[in-house]
């Protein structure tokens, strides 16, 4: 599956007039060869990955091909042998991952070598996703789909946000996924305020709106989803602003197709908000891309440089949060095609 | 709970003439205020949080004290502003998290401000823990136990690597767990040779030697512990590799207490399974420290320059990996005791 991969980065390498590449992201080694442990790799003439004995056994198994440089004195001093061996004059690696006393290390151990300090290089690269992501990322979402589906049934007064997550989690796994992409949130009444709340003992009460966001993992490939549902009959105004963040995330998913700017679906969402007096409430972006991590480029917000591709898969999910009164999230994860986009989460969307 | 561990930093930023001093570990912004999502700790002579829409309700809840900066420009950002707003001339950074690229940021907006590059300061301090956190521990640890043991009567020939830790899951978070404290390790027969194995469709065999390694996570603090067992009855060879990751630790577990070098405890396993020509198969160092992340300080392997204290809690896990036939893992979470160290984990060790 990672096939090509490599030959791309390479391209570029040479466009650059690096003869080495050093990757320390885990999801690009994970997108580059397979291995899904801890370690760094060196692209130059082979493909090194620079890692420690617990993950030898592993890297044989998921990426046979590479070479396996595991010596004691830690990842960086492998990287550093791996560079100094291989004669490098110049290499690239990963300035917004590696951290500065990494890269101090490997300076210090690489004398003679140039030290190319790049961004978002691979990360860029995995944006647009090729079949094979796109049928894993299909199947972690209709996996979640179905167990919020049966969730959804079972919901009811007096069951804790923590039940609700580990049955979520529960019905996940028995269907399939690997594991949750992200720790569940589930986030009822005053705490749905909190974009981000963790599940709690808070027990879901009649008139509550409640915040679900879930996603399941399959081959390390993530799903996104969010729905806010009510216990019993939600008030007027709960019905009001779930009404308007469903509308601002209509008007977003409209607008989402290849070669929209991505402040632009951002401005939709935020401009409908805008008119039912409810932008300040909007606090972070509309969306973002999902892949291998469960935030990936491209960034759908109001400062976005990144432009929608076709073989992107972003999320739509607009949302209210008022302190003291709670919050609306609407996250719809979707595909762009060529036509336009479309939907690969499919949970029901009533309040 | 955080009160005074500010106190212990700001002194020792006066005797390094900081003015400032920018937390970006998130395992330390939460030591020092109790918040638990993501963002930067600005510390002067106040305390600001810098994060963004997503976290600001959540921050007045957890730290009440701190000022939040969440502004939409980015967490680098409100921490130059804050910085410069301030007037601080002279700061320190935490050089081993921060990237590369949010340094030249940082240095970028902060003109006129020194920067002084700083390694494990605050991961320094929380290897001692205090009398709440080791009770938090505990806690993790109890509950890890209790679960372990409801699992082991029920683990059986064909079932899954997989449905076994969701079992162990399912039990850890219904017992009070607010989740696991990282991706249990379920790995039956030669899968055991992965130290890292993931749980996969394997399903446990007659004569299967299978290493459990799991904890629970309690208020952000975690557990950490270790079983290797049998399914049925194991051969003379597991048998005998068993009893010598045992007695290794067994070792390790006798040495271990205030004043003595890491590096000796590490030692006293490996010398064990080298009498048993198995030292080649233990790739790994023999613990770490366990707290608010799963590994810190101190590091237990044959370089560490760290020392055991009273207060700190650490794993003593020795194993050995084969490559084809499986492997064994024993691992203990202690306190270092003024007089000696206490076990914190009590799972059965019947093979």
């Amino acid at each position: 599956m990672t096939a090509g991969r490599l030959d791309i980065l390479r391209e570029w390498m040479v466009a650059q007039n690096l003869d080495a590449f050093v990757v320390s992201s885990a999801a690009n080694v994970r997108y580059l060869t397979g291995f899904s442990g801890e370690g760094m790799l060196v692209v130059d003439q082979g493909v090194t990955l620079c890692t420690d004995g617990r993950y030898t056994v592993q890297a044989a198994q998921e990426a046979p091909w590479v070479d396996v440089a595991a010596d004691g004195g830690g990842h960086i001093a492998n990287v550093a042998a791996r560079l100094m061996d291989d004669g490098v004059a110049r290499t690239g690696f990963e300035a917004d991952v590696l951290s500065y006393s990494s890269y101090q290390k490997l300076v210090q151990q690489t004398k003679g070598i140039e030290l190319v300090a790049t961004c978002g290089i691979v990360r860029e690269h995995r944006a647009c996703k090729d079949r094979d992501e796109i049928a894993l990322i299909r199947r972690a979402a209709s996996i979640a789909d179905d167990a919020f589906a049966t969730l959804r049934a079972e919901l009811q007064p007096g069951i804790s946000e923590r039940e609700a997550a580990l049955e979520l989690h529960h019905l996940m796994v028995r269907g399939g996924a690997d594991r949750c992409s992200f720790e569940t949130i589930i986030a009822a009444g005053p705490n749905g305020a909190k974009p981000h709340a963790q599940p709690g003992p808070r027990e879901l009460a009649e008139g509550d709106l409640v915040v679900v966001d879930w996603g399941a993992r399959v081959e390390g490939y993530c799903s996104d989803c969010t729905r806010t549902i009510a216990i019993g009959a939600p008030d007027e105004r709960r019905r009001e602003v779930w009404r308007a963040v469903w509308e601002a995330q209509q008007a977003a998913l409209a607008l989402a197709g290849p070669g929209v700017a991505c402040r632009a679906v951002d401005a939709a969402a935020r401009e409908l908000l805008a008119e039912r007096d409810l932008a300040e409430h909007f606090g972070h972006g509309v969306g973002h891309g999902v892949g291998l991590e469960v935030h990936e480029k491209p960034t759908l917000s109001a400062s976005s440089e990144d432009e929608l591709r076709p073989g992107m898969v972003v999320t739509i999910e607009p949302g209210v949060y008022i302190e003291g009164w709670g919050g609306v999230r609407l996250e719809e994860l979707i595909l762009i095609t060529e036509a336009g986009s479309e939907a690969l989460t499919h949970a029901g969307y009533d309040l």
